[in-house]
């Protein structure tokens, strides 16, 4: 499993994904599954994944291999004239990946080699876009109704995002706010594991923001998992009592 | 889907589960999962369920006929001499009802008709003791270190269960603590529904504890559904902010 966020929030995008694979509870390993393409000026694309790793990491060579051999006859998403064309080229390029795998095996092992990608960015004149890329290769797009999207283990950490996500919030605020979801999962999923990688993107800045990688013994981290577990306490025991309508 | 609970306390046992029964989203019910046998005096056993509705009908059903002709040969949970011969009684029962289910199909359809079930209880002269019961009729035990067991939906609620139970925490502290896991399951899944149904059951009492039926526009229902989401947002404000090293 994995754990990745994106979110579209007024002033741009944010992106969160921990580092933690495995191929069974006994072999696990940290890689990176946030990525960042940047044309200077034109264009920025962020893309993480959740999934098979064989996949998830072929579709990125493919991609990324594409955006430095320009003259083939592939296009790249440094050329795609708009964000739904990107979604549309990685789509593409994640269903060949896991038809390739499957081929000649049946069809009910295609999940196996599935994978799910979080894709965001902008291109010069056009607004920022956030899309969920599914195995199908399919996708939908994020907005102001429906404004982030998790992959991997979504469940535990969604109470929290959905109670405090707001549009308008900054990136220091969306940063705090995925810790908080991401330590809920991490509490409960073995294969969600630290450090996690972050990105952010200012609109119209056609630059990449920041990024950096969170350490788990680092002081802020935890003071926001241990300050949470607190938080939770206090607010619980704030609620109102309940009392047996017998008694 | 289903959400059930049942929880180890210091002072006894309380269980909840919801209503909800769906066959597909277009066809949904309302049915009860919860259910307590009582020889007043001598024992008192709580079962909650969850999983495919035909099989959990025809278990209640079959252990409650057998508890009403105990001439039979079948063993009952009414004559059971501790609480572990009752969980081993239920999980044989639930095991036959799947594998008659399955009989003449492949073996990968038994998911289909699987079910978990909670049972706990006090015998005379034993102390109270609360099971997890597997679709392959096996089980565990709740004990100081894993007191509190979930069926069903168990993702979204359980962070704060995991945060905030603690085993000396009185009846009413322990349904609001489930009410709170509940309400952030409901908010997640349509597949899990109000009202909840709950029953408590005090050590060497012998006797079913306080039972009671929670619909979802009781106003203690809504203080907490309400409460808990601006509890979260002033808990998350109170964090100390992010900030990015660079900055």
């Amino acid at each position: 499993m994995t754990y990745c966020i994106g979110m579209l929030l007024e002033r741009g995008l944010v992106f969160m994904s921990d580092t933690r694979t495995n191929a069974g509870l006994d072999n696990i390993a940290t890689v990176r599954k946030l990525r960042t393409w940047e044309v200077p000026g034109e264009r920025v694309i962020t893309l993480t994944t959740a999934g098979n790793l064989a996949t998830t990491q072929a579709v990125v060579g493919l991609i990324d291999e594409r955006t430095k051999a320009p003259e083939s006859r592939n296009p790249t998403i440094l050329d795609a004239p708009s964000m739904f064309q990107v979604a549309k080229e990685v789509g593409k390029t994640l269903r060949d990946v896991i038809r390739e795998n499957v081929q000649g095996r049946s069809e009910a092992s295609a999940p196996a080699f599935g994978a799910t990608m979080i894709i965001g960015g902008q291109i010069k004149g056009k607004p920022p876009r956030l899309f969920l890329i599914y195995p199908e290769g399919n996708f939908i797009e994020a907005s102001t109704d429906n404004s982030f999207f998790q992959i991997g283990e979504t469940k535990y950490g969604k109470p929290i995002l959905v109670r405090a996500f707001e549009p308008a919030m900054s990136f220091e605020m969306a940063i705090k706010l995925l810790l908080v979801s991401f330590d809920s999962t991490i509490k409960s999923n073995l294969s969600v594991g630290l450090p996690l990688d972050y990105q952010t993107y200012t609109t119209d800045t056609f630059a990449s923001g920041r990024s950096g990688r969170i350490m788990g013994d680092e002081p802020y981290y935890r003071s926001v998992s241990d300050g949470w577990g607190e938080a939770l306490k206090t607010a619980f025991a704030k609620l109102p009592e309940f009392t047996f309508l017998d008694s």
